[in-house]
């Protein structure tokens, strides 16, 4: 199972039903908010014991969830031609910049805090 | 670049900065919603025509903002030792049963009202 | 019916289910944004057509959801102490100094692009 | 300051500017998601004990974002005729029927699976 396989075979299921016509960017985009919930709905309310409890038989149904937000970003950078992993390779390099490991270690505060 | 690269070098890059111990389900999930919401605000009140003409001077930051979200993507899944490219691969499977070509073409109604 | 009243039964409501020790300011956060989402579904995918059609026969259900979103509203505000009214009430003086009409007037591009 | 009051500001501020015509359902929904999202970035990453802290000097910027939250929800209701109030009240009446006390007192289960 490779990505490259993953994303043709994410295209190929919505081309078969002609679902493109409702992929705007816009659309897509509150798609992948709404499965994001999905994820978070797994844990809202619960303390870290209950979701550690919570994860032992549930983890098949969050890991459909993440693949619905995966499916989502698929769909995105491929319409908009958008190389999703050269994007996150250069958002790290970024990253490395906006947080550097002296000033970040142990510390969660935004960069623009920092 | 490959997606297992890019997940070695999100872990790496989250273990020199010390940050495991903020990342509980709850705020990766918490997080993976609010770099959903980013990529979302780029097309917040934008005709069609606007998001046209808008990505062609945009679409790194666009590309961008899909890299943090696969980034928590990639350490949620990780964390909790889910396999997202299986999951994804499951999730088809599934997706194909719930909307079978013949009812789904040209049809965007959930599974559940088909 | 006055928004005072609805926030006291809203308050009696969750008092008498004991569920205050659930409402940490994360998780009433993270609750609202689930509801905000659930109004949101409601319009994923569909046309301006297809919207109006579709609240001609749906508008109670969309009441409801956001009556969800307005019962976390005064949840946090209540619980943190905040005045909900008068937040706004301020909130209103600001914008009308960052989107000034001449400016703003046919124009949705964010004050710190205006 | 009553509700009221801030709803004809709300609109009078929005008609002022000619903004109706980008106020489509689903752009109302986006940003209404949008802006609660921006409240629950006040509680990322922190415990407990650091929202408390954050919250001695912070609170009049979640009252803020809390205020546009509102906002939206007065737009989308004033715009789709749904009385804001009245649809609370009848949620109310409908948790206490999904939520009876003494299946609900001290338990976060959803009523769908009490």
């Amino acid at each position: 199972m490779t990505l490259e396989t993953l994303i043709q075979r994410t295209i190929a299921f919505r081309d078969a039903r002609n679902w493109k016509q409702f992929h705007t960017p816009k659309d897509v985009a509150l798609s992948l908010v709404l499965e994001a919930a999905e994820v978070m709905e797994h844990f809202q309310w619960k303390t870290q014991d209950e979701i550690d409890e919570y994860l032992k038989s549930n983890k098949k149904e969050v890991g459909e969830e993440l693949a619905d937000v995966l499916s989502y970003l698929i769909i995105m950078s491929h319409d908009l031609n958008i190389d999703l992993l050269d994007s996150l390779d250069k958002k790290l390099n970024k990253n490395e910049e906006k947080y550097p490991v002296e000033k970040s270690r142990n510390n969660h505060t935004k960069y623009n805090k920092l």
